[in-house]
């Protein structure tokens, strides 16, 4: 088959791969149909998830057609067609039987992509496909329900469910790339009273006003001020970091107000600096989160029910042996206004 | 009157100072009958909390009995033996009425010895003394109480509450001052599975033994590999950061288990370093805090039952008088062995 492999930093081609198979009983073998890049693709190829070792097929994010599973598998069959979400899950280890399954100690977790070979490929090897497979109703198609394999459970349970947005909150998200942009649908399931989206880019501050923020600004826009100006002097009630950089951690750090809640979303690659001689006294919760994608289901029920949007999110379409270039326009938003990628099998 | 007044970082004096008067309807005037040095004092004289000024009275715990209320006081009466909180609470605002009383937007809060002049005196006035003063049972004693003032509840609000210590937990406790200690005792009312104390000083490890530690260490003593062993690999499930320095709580940081909470009580003078390389994939909640205070009737009810121990954290005591030697003492607990100590009225 063919398959997208790591190089190391900076380094990625299309070339030839080993057909995988079922190994474990555990496992399904899926031919992939749909496929994305995510930001995070980018972060390994920034040599900023450095576990990732060159060889590695990447992609975590994905919907295909089963074409074989192991014999302990009992939840999906040949021919089902699936979503395969960017967490694996064993289901019985002490973080997945408290549902985080991000953290799972025996084999599951985010290793798609990352310890084990991912998914932008033709074939891909599911580990424990009972618990990382979602057969698809009729009325979802491929590209809505690829966007639930990660970012949008991501900005849901990382963003909007750690960040405890509460009806009335004014919301403050940092980053308007795909992942600040699913964050403005699923933080509005929480009825704030406004969300302020800061992004540096143009055209993602216009997609921005597009998927509903109230206010948009640019970084470099006297945010802060113009945040306590919408709420009586305090700060954002909740302030979500969906960028991945020390300057934009920090600058969420000074919006979010006494008492205020502020969810990472980000994938970091270095230090931030916690100006613990301002926040030790103002009362703030700070959470880091990889996705559990407990959540797949639940959003995957409003999206056949139409109560629940991921439209827009995919601006570019490429077959999947045109992946090169689809990262090529992925990595350039601000000349392609880029967010999400679909690759579909020819 | 006499009492304690900063001249900035590094100059304290007992002297000479205009008598307090009931100035607002809601106030009251104490006579302060028993009162303690914080570590938090010890942090303004060493210039970590700018905003005080010299000239202020320093001192937010203590117990007296009231002299003089004003025409709108309804709660307690001249004569009454009372508790002074640290925070103080107009009842009215936005964080009032939500018990984020710590971050009263109305002249209250921390106010005491900080914004306004505080209870290391002979005499203070104490604003909205309905909601800041509580009454005392003749069954608790004047050291009893005062420790309720400030250390006992910041350990409970800001530590164990804060970090949702549950049954079972393995719970860190980086530092073993007054507040460290006090944090054993609350942190025990959870039923966690061990509490682990981590200090440098020995005499302070010594009491974190005496006060119920299952395991103290020194800083330098490979901690984050004792806890791992302790906790199948993981780390400890709470982290208390109980010092207020960048290199301990960075240090907390790296005991928490993935899926864990560090709770900040800590009173920080310089940023610290988050490293969120490490963090960003490992469901880590970190909170930080000022006491609220809302706890003192519930601790006090206890201390009265019999349910809460307060004992041990007074180690020496001293006319009030004579709180010049006891700032020496208390700002040298490796020399004196000192935790808190009390000053008493004559």
């Amino acid at each position: 088959m063919r398959a997208l492999v790591y190089g190391g930093p900076g380094r990625r081609s299309w070339t030839e791969a080993p057909d995988p198979t079922v190994g474990d009983p555990t496992d399904a073998l899926l031919r992939i149909d749909t496929v994305t890049i995510c930001g995070t693709d980018l972060h390994i190829l920034g040599g900023d998830v450095p576990e990732v070792r060159p060889g590695r097929i990447l992609g975590h994010e994905a919907v295909g057609t089963v074409l074989e599973v192991g014999s302990a598998v009992t939840s999906v069959r040949p021919g089902d067609r699936v979503l395969a979400s960017c967490i694996s899950a064993c289901g019985r280890c002490r973080y997945c039987r408290e549902a985080r399954y991000g953290q799972c100690r025996s084999g599951g977790g985010w290793v798609l992509g990352h310890l084990l070979d991912g998914v932008q490929a033709e074939l891909a090897r599911i580990p424990f496909a009972d618990l990382s497979l979602y057969p698809l109703p009729d009325e979802v198609t491929n590209e809505q329900a690829v966007v639930l394999a990660d970012i949008m459970p991501t900005s849901y349970e990382v963003g909007a469910l750690n960040g405890h947005v509460a009806p009335g909150d004014t919301v403050a998200i940092v980053g308007a790339g795909p992942i600040g942009l699913a964050a403005i649908r699923t933080v509005r399931l929480f009825s704030p009273l406004r969300i302020v989206v800061v992004e540096s880019a143009a055209p993602r501050r216009r997609a921005a006003e597009e998927f509903g923020a109230d206010v948009v600004l640019a970084p470099d826009n006297g945010v802060r001020d113009r945040i306590e100006a919408l709420t009586d002097g305090l700060g954002a009630d909740v302030v979500l970091e969906a960028v991945g950089r020390p300057a934009t951690f920090e600058l969420c750090a000074e919006l979010v107000r006494p008492g205020g809640r502020l969810a990472n979303i980000g994938v970091h690659g270095e230090p931030a600096t916690l100006h613990l001689e301002q926040l030790w006294i103002k009362d703030v919760a700070f959470t880091t989160g990889l996705v559990d994608t407990y959540s797949i289901p639940t959003l995957l029920s409003m999206v056949a029910a139409g109560r629940l949007d991921t439209s827009g999110l995919i601006t570019h379409r490429f077959a999947l042996d045109d992946i090169m270039t689809a990262y090529d326009v992925f990595a350039d938003p601000a000349g392609s206004g880029a967010l999400k990628v679909a690759l579909n099998r020819a």
